[in-house]
């Protein structure tokens, strides 16, 4: 059982933002993500792509902004639970929860923030009857450790920058790599398309435009494809098949917790402290909902904040809190370290 | 008459991140400040300390905090009334309002944010009787225009970092530097402490403690100051007497607007829009109270974005808002620049 202060689901910008102000108030994080690495959508769908609204960066990197912040919550040691969602929740009598992920992970907080963004992601999958089966029996919907295709043949389908930069990735792991796309056009950042070009022509890369992946065959794993290109059915033999189709937010188990939702949103008290309806569990960043929200990450740095302070309350009742400036009083980690502004000296002049 | 959309009292962190918001909805902003530049108490009181709990930004310089916003906001545009503090408003029967200064700017606004920060900041001064007559005829609390001060004889007082920084400034403007300070000790940086014993071994400040500056004599001007060191009283010539005391935040006229106060700071509605008593003035930053309020700079970054989106609201009243990001729609400035993720290409690959 993995025990903490916050339980973080999500870590987005908004979950990974929680750690600091939590840290601030000596409460400790733990953040439980489907996703294979931090960031949110911020690393998995666009962590080469500028953002222009993160006050005090007239320009950041996606990717950029989520280092930035982990770099940030370092010294706060925050416990990660990657590859897993949060499937149930349930209260304990003395107002804390034990949180349970799909593959059977627990987590026992004295509070819940929900950071979960637009919902975990789902990638979106191919319409090939019986293809469950054959889900992490070679079929992949993720990259989560390439080296899984270390000299392996590789068939990804798709037409957008993930296929894209994939098959240029794995041309240099996987034995053999064909991608398949129902259009001869590729939607991506130029310098991927020329990549992939430039991989074609030294025959790095196999490309089957236009075309589609229609079945999928293999005793107990995927041993071939069906291939049809312009209605002409044909047989291609593969290790693997990596559909990268994206990825769309599903809100999930979460649906289910009993939180009053609206519009795939969650409700919050925005007037107080960003509580749901049951008391210990918050929502904070894109996955909440009130009148005025918008959701932008600035507004989760936020809400984030006001909900760490209403944790920090609930669990010190009674105790008069008085906000503290880093600048004034430093940042001291749980990891033993300090920052803090220089130090004034007070000295005479002779 | 100064017109604009939204009028910003306050140039801090908060007031200049308002104007990067309103942009985004083709809003234009004016912003009024009582210090000579912007940045707030980031700029004149602490320009070179460190932050920590800025979302993005392990540590940052409060100077390069304002430079940044500063960066960000440039495409938009904004105006400045500097030097003036905001001194009355009238509403007119079409809901807009006119603002002026202490020193008679007229300001048209279809709203107001308040984003005062602590109060405009008003200097400590030293008890002397009658130094009002003097001030601004030889008696400055700031050093707005430091070559008003050339090749003059001036007298600084205090004992922290901006009696020191002016006083190292200065020794190489002024023809005579005086520092006066009523006890041996200095509490500044380091390095300045440093500096001015250099400066002083040189020749070029005089150090005079523990000594204190008991009266002002001139004609019209200042003239002379009457010194007095332990008890024992005598007359400095000078041009100029500098006192640097620190800087204590007052609300000042906007106490006066009918505003609801509450502990000095004015209330809002913090469950829609941070919106004050009066529709159409809203209040933003270290400057209003709700519930859970936290005077943090990030806080202020979400009431500003919030405050922009109802201003936008009351100004197109049944359009509906659509929001978009930044990362997908790019920046338009006011002045015809553009900043815009790179374009994806939709290609064909031969």
């Amino acid at each position: 059982m993995i025990t903490t202060d916050i339980l973080i689901i999500g870590a987005g910008p908004t979950g990974l933002f929680a750690v600091f102000e939590a840290g601030l108030l000596k409460l400790k994080c733990h953040i439980i993500d489907a996703l294979p690495q931090p960031g949110g959508q911020l690393t998995e769908l666009y962590p080469k792509k500028p953002i222009f609204d993160i006050p005090g960066y007239p320009s950041v990197l996606a990717g950029d902004l989520v280092d930035n912040l982990m770099e940030q919550i370092k010294q706060f040691q925050p416990g990660f639970t990657l590859n897993e969602k949060a499937e149930t929740i349930e209260k304990l009598e003395d107002g804390t929860f034990i949180v349970t992920t799909h593959k059977g992970t627990k987590h026992h907080a004295k509070a819940v923030a929900i950071a979960g963004g637009l919902g975990s992601f789902e990638p979106r999958k191919p319409l090939i009857e019986g293809i469950e089966a054959y889900e992490e029996n070679g079929v992949e919907y993720f990259v989560k450790n390439p080296e899984q295709f270390r000299d392996k043949r590789i068939v990804i389908a798709g037409g957008g920058d993930s296929a894209l930069d994939w098959s240029i990735f794995l041309a240099n792991v996987a034995s053999e790599v064909t991608l398949v796309h129902r259009r001869n056009e590729f939607r991506g950042a130029l310098d991927s398309v020329e990549k992939v070009t430039e991989l074609k022509h030294q025959g790095k890369i196999n490309l089957v435009t236009p075309a589609e992946i229609t079945n999928v065959f293999g005793d107990g794993k995927v041993e071939a494809l069906e291939l049809d290109i312009d209605g002409e059915k044909s047989i291609l033999e593969t290790d693997y098949f990596i559909p990268l189709f994206g990825l769309t937010p599903k809100l999930g188990a979460i649906a289910n917790w009993g939180l009053e939702i609206e519009k795939n949103a969650i409700k919050v008290n925005n007037a107080l402290d960003y509580q749901t309806n049951i008391e210990g569990i918050y929502a904070i960043g894109d996955i909440n909902t009130y009148p005025g929200k918008l959701k932008l990450i600035l507004c989760g740095f936020h809400e984030a904040t006001l909900m760490c302070q209403s944790v920090y309350n609930r669990l010190n009742p009674g105790k008069k809190y008085v906000l503290k400036y880093t600048t004034v009083s430093g940042v001291d980690g749980f990891d033993g370290t300090r920052k803090e502004a220089e130090k004034q000296v007070v000295k005479a002049i002779e």
